[in-house]
């Protein structure tokens, strides 16, 4: 069994920017200490450190990370250590101006902030080049480095300057050849769009989708050839030292199904907004989604780079963590995948825009706080589970999520253009999963491999690659089952829409051809009939011709399906024509999982609110409930965190978490927790 | 008895986008069947073809014109030829920056969008003028010509470029010649505004209402100074073309009261937001209005040269078209004076901004479709009541709509500047005559002649012309009944305010004097009774002094006159001291009517959300409800639709329509039928 | 007793703006009788007329000032005369470009609107100088001139401009020496932000918030630089004219507690939102508070430059003045230390964007009106009430209200950043002793002696400057009670928090620790006990931990102090965990008021909607509810605007007003009237 990167089991650590006290030795000193106590045994350092390591062009200055490296190595902890790419000294702006983003009206914007460079400037590229390597060259064979940490936080956010234009128009070059390839791709016959050179290609018309989605694609592409040109140098100073980038939560403009293809370990940022209604559950749900997503990129486990220990400090609201939330936060990242439990940051900041942004230790300066006793417990759970470290998880369902899709919907103009809500539909498909038990991967449509899952799920995949339906073509002729929803199918990988019926290339599949694709107004109450009960559908129905599948149900009024099955080739495909209201689709999912043979990862009953996880073979029992649950399991687990059996129910307290493992186990189970170091 | 346009009887027709389906010949083959089966009778081209027109500067591509002249003709179409001025191709923008618009800021607008030109651009007339010039020299004398569309849906968006403001500045010494007599129009000793020097006026200084008023003046001026020039090269090689351009729903910027008089024949864009609320008469009341002002124009009938025959895709929410509403709002047009029922557009586009508007032919490709079967079905019904086609309707009551003095209102800063509310106020007027099944036109305070009409009313007039009071005066005095509100008469033709007591120039015809408009807090209610019972009354509230009216009613906190009559010559000059709920409105309108002797079209009563509407010899009876409703015309008719006589009640369905004749002319009418086609 | 400015009694005037009536000279003639009529006795001229007294450069044209300064004279009117610099004429901002502020963006702002110039251009300078210097030996001697009234409503909008940003830099320079120093200061090494040069310094960076603060400060500081280079001459040629300018409502950029130690007489423009809702208080508390800024500015009697007759033009709703609102809405400002009533504007203007904003003599030019009779019944109670003039107000309590902590809390990135309300919480504190009839000051935590009080509260002081903290704590040593709340002392001048518990520097004086600061989330409901009841919070909630102070109250739910007291030095420090609801903060300070000797200043009770003010030794007793109050005073007092004594219960009608003396005083009273001019 694998015990997770370089052997270190989970690991429990915080962004450490320890250049920000060094007036402060004492400060520093208690560091150490707390670290200690806190069970920390990494941190990721140096990631907005440039003007300090090279205060002026050519000028080094290592000491301090030297210092840094050597306390922390002789206290214990790893060293995660950053590029420093995500934020340029002034100095770099006031010398190199071109190295500064331009707006799309022609406008330079002023240094400022951070993610504040054009990812084509070659004054950059050779900026970080230089300092990456002189920070490979410096620290590539210390003991302490474990893991490179490029940049921070990538963006899709654009640049229109002259370079980014130029190699945006070779990047269209190398896709359509030809201007009239392009131009059929972008369909500029209408409104007279017409390019009759390179040259007259701007990426500001909103109203050419496919100019604006591959202007979409370019931006995300091009920040992964950013990244690669600053992983040169470092993977070949230090090829042993494995390379991440810490991933945002995916609404930021790029393609991390892509990206995700480029990095070692694949690393993300997790800030779920706890408490913003009395009910936790959705954003447990949204949560986990997006950690499964992250487990699913590479199908591997991953490392939750960055939380909260308490609130953050850039939402309207952002709540305390109620007591147990802490601990069944992290607990949940690492029930999903996650090797790691990561905090931004280790020490508050005494200025800037995060000051307020809670750590581990805060302006308090003090371990007496509620904050750190509850890392502190942390850290102490995160060794009782180690053996967990670098266990994996095997789903048979998958949800797909596609970035492109989802920009290409954003574009577009429909007859309902409110409440598109791409992701918060994937999520909702996914949340069935997750309340029945069962694991579900979040895939993407190009990538992945569809022979791993008897269920794929492909709510609103609007842009339907061709390539993409041949693969479902394919699964479901093996015997797969898949499900389509309202909105899928539309439009091919250009942006232009399939003819003669959708989902575009797959009506036979479906056994169904869409009509027309209806909205359902706000003061509208539209329903169906399944399971014996009447259920309400929100947004947008599809009117549904039936070409072979069978309607599993109608809406009432018009009598059209709403939910319909087709036999194809081995497999049966289904098509939910509206957007079903939550309870409707937690059902569907049930009944279909249990038809096709994808049982939940426990035999008892769970309780709403309560989220069963399996990895390896601990089953992570979370309470997201702000009262006590009972469960009651009716098999004997051992418990890993309390090291003693259970049986009959457990009483799991507001935000409580047990994690079992089977009991038969016992010698076995006990025998990891003696490896537990 | 007209046949309408080339004695065509009514027009059914779409958009037809040819240019996009080049590649899909066995699609056009297919498009003329289609067109047979749906009875349509007439196409619009050419509308954004420039790109593909003139390829590069001088470069002509006519061919597949040519060809689509000659199918539809041999298909028995006619042909509404547009020029292409919409949208410039990117070699025009590349070659030509000035011919881009300029923003307020001095930044050029980057190529992108449509309606994207300086419409003052010298390069950009010259090349309008050279491809309007080639088209009509040949298509000139193609016998499928029947109406040259100019350009599409002009609009009043400005540019500030420097060829702009320098004619702007002419225009200002058109109007002004000297500064002095332009500074105290502009009343600029306010703020220390004054101008020594022509070139300082920069029309961006919104705290200057004349300024900016003037500023939109100019700006509809100069679309129909390039309309103009736009046309003169078809009113000189085609003669006898008669020639259109589509207008817009009224907020976009121009006088289309100006504007009508220098088009042939007026057309215009139609799309209700029908199913927005589960009442459909609010919405159908504002479509009656606009197709009333479209009539109003010239006093003739029109075209509706766009509707779309589902759902658009540019609103927020837009609902599909339950079943009868297409035809319900196609005939609606009909009834209140157009000559056709046109759809935007004939066949969906597979790509680009509109790919999801609705159109006759969807992408399914199919004629079986539910939209198809009511274009048919519409298309059936227009060769009915083709005898309609030319014939017009006189109104005995207009509700006066001035661009002009809702550009004042908008920019005015009142004590209440919220929900000022003027289009929706004079919809609120036309809506009580239309629910009293009277005909009332839509009408311009300066083109339009006051003779025509027994009752004139002037909602919210703000901006009254000192040739208007004129006109109102000799109106009332010659025996007309006025009715003007609180907001009419407060400043002239200058945005000036009216000295010595408002409505300006006309207390002594309404015999009372504003001392102030008050302001109704949201949380306030202020009423009046009259008729018997108590009203309510909202945002604006005249305190009125009387100086010869008589009071009708008071509010009831502060004994002021709510509604005020006065004698004045032959005449009556009402006044409306508050904005009113509706149902009083109604209630009002409906004794006026009936005390000045006009009759609704019909005798009998009319159920709520039923609109009645006569043209020619027909009464129109269309049911906006979605339930079944019945009418009992107590009078035997022939029902044009059914070719019957009818007699006692009539159910209607959800959304039903019936065309009745009066029943004496039996033989007449089946003579009728045998002519209609 | 002073007589108040120039011996006049109380003023009451308004804006005249005489050149904009040059063409209508009978109305020039109608206006001297109607100020007759409304007790007018002083008028401010020349706002905004530098384009009327120089036409062109170095073009003067002072013959209608002359006239108006004539004609005032001769009526008997007082004359305010200002400086013209609030609005440049077109000529200048053409000649020199330079004078226009330049946008963030580096666009020059066109000419336009008002208050339109850079304040640091040389150019502009020069001019205003040189007007400001004909102004000054033009009609410095003139027996009518009693006040300089310079420039008008400055605010802080800033201007870009490269002179702007020198003069910025240098500023820096003043204050930080080194860039090591601004580097600390500003916490530059977050997020790499680091400068090596002082040109590097752009203040568009809102993630550096000490930058961003200073560039508040600067800006600030700017405008009361160039306030002063106004004056300059003003003060040299016209020594013995005393100096104003109007301050406007404190959201504006400007740190007026800082620019009212350059100012000879503090003045501002009240403008309080009447009949918003049903209840009319929290209005009048709002205005009180802003009076009682003003008055404690420099603890002297002030003047309401401007107020509106009626209603304005610039808000959404704007409510006309309900009868009685107007007398007491003035009597209002009269009470809390104003030595005059004035109005924008005596005439209201035919043109402008201010048009339609309420005047004494409306466009109906008429006396006849319900405004110009309650301006006139205005002018005869301030002179039955003349004695009030030069007499003042001590306050034993007060309120911190500093700019400067505002503009950083509003920068703050928090874990809760919607409804910060800083100056809404400090209206709530103050509210509580309006409510009591207890006058209380809002004062500086920079310029104010703490000694004058017994109570002083420090709502929300976010940035708590190292020297404020000091004055606390000396405030607290020798007797005071403190009371400050959540969110104070998190930060020291530069931003920078407070490190080892909060609140900063004064955690021994409180006896209490913040330990983080919690957020309330908008379901949430979080209830203390106190006083026997149960009461609630909002937004905020610290958790606090006591270090030697007494919890006088706990939150329901978690034990923690919810309001804590402690002990030091002779003094008591109280701290209020949280927001509370307005209920309880009125009982809380009533409370506090009672135990630290701060009595009302009357001693019988006090109905809701009703303020009680003392000023000098006249009691104001004003009616903010909409129905008729009856207050029983229980004591014998003279009403000074019946003169006539009254005991026992008194009825206030609705907004009604009465003024009360001591009895005793019987016959200085009278003594008193017959002073009174």
């Amino acid at each position: 069994m694998s015990r997770g990167l370089y052997n270190m089991g989970l690991l429990h650590g915080a962004d450490y920017n320890y250049e920000q006290w060094l007036d402060s030795p004492e400060l520093l000193d208690r560091d150490l200490l707390y670290m200690r106590e806190a069970g920390i045994n990494v941190l990721a350092v140096g990631i907005f450190s440039w003007s300090i390591l090279e205060s002026t062009e050519g000028v080094y200055n290592f000491e301090w990370l030297d210092g840094c490296f050597e306390r922390l190595h002789q206290n214990g902890q790893k060293i995660i250590l950053a590029t420093p790419s995500g934020s340029k000294p002034a100095w770099l702006s006031e010398k190199y101006g071109e190295t500064c983003r331009m707006a799309a009206n022609g406008v330079r914007q002023p240094h400022g902030g951070r993610h504040n460079h054009c990812r084509t400037s070659v004054k950059y590229r050779e900026a970080c080049v230089r300092i990456n390597t002189k920070l490979a060259e410096r620290y590539g064979t210390h003991p302490a480095l474990i893991l490179w940490h490029v940049s921070n936080e990538y963006n899709g956010m654009p640049c229109y300057c002259p370079q980014c234009l130029a190699v945006f128009r070779d990047w269209l070059k190398d896709r359509y050849v030809t201007l009239d390839a392009l131009n059929a791709a972008w369909y500029t016959t209408f409104w007279s769009h017409r390019f009759t050179s390179w040259e007259q290609i701007f990426p500001a018309d909103h109203s050419i989708h496919g100019l604006m989605l591959d202007w979409q694609r370019f931006t995300s592409d091009q920040t992964i050839d950013f990244f690669l040109a600053e992983c040169e140098p470092l993977r070949r100073i230090t090829p042993g030292v494995p390379i991440t980038t810490n991933f945002q939560m995916p609404d930021v403009g790029l393609d991390f199904h892509k990206f995700a293809r480029h990095v070692d370990i694949i690393s993300w940022d997790n800030y779920p907004e706890w408490h913003r209604s009395p009910d936790d559950e959705p954003a447990a749900v949204k949560a986990g989604f997006f950690h499964d997503l992250c487990r699913s990129y590479l199908h591997k486990p991953f490392l939750m780079m960055e939380s909260s220990p308490g609130a953050t400090n850039w939402q309207g609201v952002s709540s305390k963590k109620k007591k147990g939330m802490h601990i069944l936060s992290s607990v949940q990242a690492v029930a999903h995948g996650s090797d790691s439990v990561q905090y931004f940051q280790w020490r508050q900041s005494r200025g800037g825009e995060e000051k307020f942004h809670d750590a581990v230790i805060t302006h308090l300066g003090s371990n007496d706080t509620g904050i750190f006793r509850e890392v502190a417990e942390t850290g102490r759970l995160l060794k009782k589970i180690s053996t967990i470290a670098g266990t994996n998880t095997e789903s048979r369902a998958a949800v797909v999520y596609d970035f492109q899709s989802g920009w290409a919907l954003d574009n577009a103009q429909l007859p309902r253009n409110i409440e598109k809500n791409y992701q918060k539909e994937c999520i909702a498909h996914y949340g069935a999963f997750w309340k029945a038990g069962i694991s579900c991967d979040v895939i993407s449509p190009e990538y992945t491999d569809f022979d791993r899952y008897k269920l794929i799920v492909f709510p609103m995949l609007y842009m339907l690659r061709e390539e993409t339906a041949k693969k479902i073509r394919m699964f479901v002729q093996k015997g797969g089952a898949a499900v389509a929803t309202f909105l899928t199918g539309l439009v091919n990988e250009s942006d232009l829409c399939y003819l003669g019926g959708t989902p575009g290339n797959l009506t036979c599949v479906f056994g169904i051809s869409v009509e027309e694709t209806g909205t359902i107004a706000d003061w509208e109450t539209v329903t169906f009939q399944m399971y014996g009960q009447q259920w309400k559908a929100a947004h947008y129905a599809d009117h549904v011709r039936l070409q072979g599948a069978q309607a599993l149900s109608g809406f009432a009024a018009e009598k059209n399906p709403a939910v319909t099955a087709c036999k194809f080739g081995e497999g049966t495909a289904y098509y939910l024509c509206a957007r079903t209201e939550q309870a409707f689709t937690d059902r569907f999912y049930r009944e279909l999982c249990e038809k096709h043979g994808i049982p939940p990862c426990v035999s008892w009953e769970i309780p709403a609110g309560v989220s069963i996880q399996k990895r390896g073979d601990a089953i992570f029992v979370m309470n997201f409930n702000s009262v006590e649950t009972v469960i009651s399991p009716g098999e004997i687990y051992e418990d890993m965190l309390r090291g003693e059996p259970v049986c009959g129910t457990i009483l799991l307290p507001p935000y409580g978490v047990c994690i079992l493992v089977k009991s038969s186990s016992g010698e076995k189970k006990s025998e990891h927790q003696s490896n537990s170091k």
